[in-house]
C-alpha cells in the first residue's frame, strides 16, 4: 500500500451522515442556522434525532466525500480519517472501499462512537448540518503514514480537522512529509463558520506555505479576509502565494493565480435535490483535473459536473460514474 | 398506549435495508435469484456485504413498511417486531416513530445484532433481497400484547413471520386475540419462495379462519395453489373463505370474493427506480382504505397510489406524505 503511488491522498472527518427533510420551520424550532455547520455534543445529537424525520444513513465526511470523487473519476486515490469499530465504522470503511478508495487508518476499539452528521434538508435543497465528532477526537499524527503520504502526488486536507483537537498535528505532518518529498498540498475552508473559528491558522498555513492550493466558496472567502465584499476578498487571495480555487453555487467558478482569474460556469442541472457534497465534489473534479494534467478552465469544469451529479439527489457521494460522466460531457 | 385503540397493528419482521445499485453479472456472480428474498446466514452477510458496493441504510421489513405506509395515510397505526439495542436498531426505532407508529417492542439487549437486508437494486429497478434475521429470532408470543391487539381494528401479520422460529406462535396468539375481540386479521403472503417453504401452513391459516383478509402478488398466489395458470389460482382463490387482494405489477390489482372479482388499474410513473416496497405499500393503501370504510374499488386505487410512490425512489418506505398525495389525487 504505502508504496504504491496515489493521485490524492485526503485526510479528515470520517463522518456518516443521517439525513432528513425538513420544514424551514422545524430548523427555526431547533434554532439551526440554515447552510451551516454546526458541531454538537452527544445529548444535543440525540434529542436532535429524537426531534428529526425519518433518516437516511449515507457515508459521508468532506474529504471523504471528495476521495470518492476523485476515485470515482478514475484516479488513485486514498484516504486517512477515525472511525471506531461499530456499525456506523463498519458502513463507512465499506462504502469507502467499495469506491476504490485505499482506507486502512485503524479503527478505534474504545472511545466515542463513529462520528454522524445530522442533515436536515428544506425544500429548497439547502442543507443544515449537525456533527457529533465522536470517534474523529481520536485521530492523531501516528495515524499518518509517512510512506503514503510522501507517495502521494496531492495530499488534500479539510479545515474542519481543526475541530477535533489532535488532528491539526496530524494535518501538519502531513502537509511537512508531503513537502518534503516534493509533493503538493490542498486546502479547503470547509465552512464560513469553521473559517471564523480558525482564521488566524488558516492564513497562517497560507502565508507559511504550508499549502498550495486552496479550495474555497464565496461565504467562506469573504470570512477569511473579513470582508463582505467578493471582489475585495478575491483581491486579498491573488496576493497570496497558493493556487486559489472559489466556487460560486449556480454562478460557477473562479481560479486565481497572480497573473489571472479564469472563470468557468456550472452545469446545468434539472433538479436540486440536496446541496450536501457540492463543494466537496467540485474540489474531487478540480483534484482529479490535476492529477490528469489538464487545464485549470478544464479542472473547474471538471468541478462543475461532479458538482452537478451529487445535488441532484441525496446523500454527498456520487451514485454515476464520474468518469463516464466526464466522458460524456467531452472533459475528459 | 394498550388502552388506545389503532386502526391497524403490524407485526413482522424488524429489518433494517442496506440497498445498493448492482449489475446483472453481479447477481450472476454471487448466484442470486433475481426478485427473490433468500435467508441468509451471517458468514454470508459479511462475504455479501465485502463484495458489494457502497450501501444507503433506510428502515424497512416488509409489515414495518406497510405500517409506515398507514400512518402516513392518516390511520393510527402500530407495530410489534424485535430489534437488537445497537446501532441500526437505533436507527429503526427512530424512523418508525418518527413516522408516528406506536413501537413499543422492548429491544434485545444480547443474541444476534438488527436484522438487515442487503438489497441489490438492478438497473431495470428490480430488486434481490438478502436478509440476515439476527435479532427477528427473538420476537416470541410474549412480546404480543393483548390489549394492544385487542385494541387494533385490523392485525397485519407478514408471512416472512414463519422463518424466525419463535415468530409464529407470536403470529397465531395474535389472530387468536383479535378474533376472540372481534377484530379482523390480515396476511400477506410476503415472497412466493416463502409460500413454497411454509403452503401448507398458510393454506391452514387460511382454512382455518386464522385470517379475514389474504394478500399476494400473483406469483405468490400460483405458489399457493401450486398452478402456473394466473386464472386458475384466482379461480382457487375463490373458493377460501377468506377477502383475496391480488396485485400485478403494472397491470394493477384484483379484490377476489366468493361473489365477485373487482379490477383496479395500477398508477402511472414517471420513473421505476427500486421496486422494493410495492407490494408492502400496496397494502398500507388497501389497509387504510379499509379502516375508513371506503369500497374495495377505491381500496385498491389507495394501494396503487402508494405503491406507484415508492418504487420511484430507493427504499421502501414513502418519502411523500401520502395523506395528501391521496387528497391530490381524489382518493379520499
Amino acid at each position: 500500500m504505502a508504496d504504491q503511488e496515489l493521485d490524492v491522498l485526503g485526510i479528515g472527518n470520517a463522518i456518516v451522515d443521517v439525513i432528513a427533510r425538513a420544514e424551514d420551520d422545524f430548523l427555526a424550532r431547533e434554532k439551526l442556522a440554515k447552510g451551516s455547520m454546526s458541531l454538537i455534543d452527544e445529548a444535543r445529537t440525540i434529542s436532535l434525532y429524537d426531534a428529526m424525520g425519518p433518516g437516511t444513513i449515507i457515508s459521508g465526511g468532506s474529504a471523504a466525500n471528495t476521495i470518492v470523487g476523485v476515485s470515482s473519476l478514475g484516479a488513485r486515490a486514498g484516504f486517512i480519517g477515525k472511525v471506531k469499530a461499530d456499525d456506523l465504522g463498519h458502513a463507512f470503511t465499506h462504502d469507502i472501499r467499495a469506491m476504490g478508495v485505499h482506507f486502512t487508518t485503524p479503527a478505534a476499539h474504545g472511545g466515542p462512537s463513529t462520528a454522524r452528521c445530522l442533515i436536515l434538508v428544506t425544500p429548497d435543497g439547502e442543507r443544515t448540518m449537525n456533527t457529533f465528532l465522536g470517534a474523529c477526537q481520536n485521530l492523531t499524527a501516528a495515524d499518518v503514514d509517512a510512506a503514503q503520504v510522501s507517495n502521494a502526488r496531492i495530499t488534500y486536507l479539510e479545515g474542519y480537522l481543526w475541530d477535533p483537537p489532535a488532528a491539526k498535528e496530524a494535518f501538519v505532518k502531513a502537509a511537512d512529509i508531503a513537502h518534503a518529498a516534493g509533493r503538493e498540498v490542498a486546502l479547503t475552508l470547509s465552512d464560513s463558520f469553521c473559517v471564523d473559528r480558525y482564521r488566524d491558522e488558516f492564513l497562517g498555513l497560507i502565508r507559511g506555505g504550508k499549502v498550495d492550493i486552496v479550495f474555497a466558496n464565496e461565504h467562506e472567502l469573504k470570512a477569511l479576509f473579513q470582508t463582505a465584499d467578493f471582489d475585495t476578498a478575491v483581491a486579498a487571495l491573488r496576493e497570496e502565494k497558493a493556487l486559489g480555487v472559489v466556487t460560486r453555487s449556480a454562478q460557477g467558478s473562479i481560479v486565481v493565480t497572480r497573473g489571472e482569474t479564469i472563470a468557468a460556469p456550472a452545469f446545468p442541472i434539472e433538479q436540486l435535490v440536496d446541496t450536501t457534497g457540492a463543494g466537496d465534489l467540485f474540489a474531487a473534479g478540480f483534484l482529479a483535473g490535476l492529477t490528469r494534467g489538464v487545464d485549470h478552465h478544464t479542472c473547474a469544469r471538471l468541478g462543475a459536473l461532479a458538482a452537478a451529479e451529487v445535488i441532484q439527489h441525496y446523500g454527498a457521494r456520487p451514485e454515476k460514474n464520474l468518469l463516464d460522466l466526464a466522458r460524456d460531457n467531452g472533459l475528459i
